[in-house]
């Protein structure tokens, strides 16, 4: 079994934390047959955390979670914060896997959606 | 003269607000006959500000600033500061046009942007 972990911000805005549930929701259904699930955790001021929902993971038998920071630049929270979660997790499960890819934000596929957005 | 504004958050990392800055001129060469040109401004942490770029670009005779939140969801620097930053320079230049569009994570195409950078 192999999942994708959304690894967002959080927000004290529980509206802005739905957004991002609502858009694993459409993911989820573009997804294909890489995944077997994907789900979203937050770093800080908002739950499930990104502990939380690793060790779910693996407690239900999981295999590999492939992390995505959803970031938009490489700050802290994605250089120091998401590494050190995702090491605090595999202490407790050293025979899972955990890939952390690029955050979002690296992709060059944002460069499109900023102009799509600029002709809105 | 129409200018597009990305209003970015601001890292205390440089080498992040430098990716920024690098992101925005990659949109520079795709963006096309819409703007006159585009910038990269930070609401904190980081230099220039949304304020000061604002004012360059009607000091500049700049008509009219499009501002793309670059945040990837809705919270309080989307919802309530950005807007504080916009209302208070449009005070000093009433003739002047500033649209805020919405935070580019409203946009669907996050969506595909994900689910390419997940099979990465």
């Amino acid at each position: 079994m192999r999942q994708l972990l959304i690894a967002a911000h959080g927000s004290r805005r529980e509206s802005s934390n739905d957004e991002l549930k609502v858009l694993v929701s459409k993911v989820s259904l573009e997804l294909g047959m890489a995944f077997d699930g994907v789900q979203v955790a937050f770093l800080e001021l908002a739950s499930p955390s990104i502990e939380s929902v690793l060790n779910d993971f693996f407690n239900a038998d999981t295999k590999e979670v492939v992390v995505l920071p959803y970031f938009l630049s490489a700050g802290n929270h994605v250089v120091m914060d998401i590494p050190q979660e995702v090491e605090k997790v595999l202490c407790h499960w050293p025979d899972k896997k955990i890939t952390v890819l690029p955050h979002i934000g690296a992709f060059d596929a944002m460069v499109s959606v900023i102009v799509e957005a600029s002709q809105h």
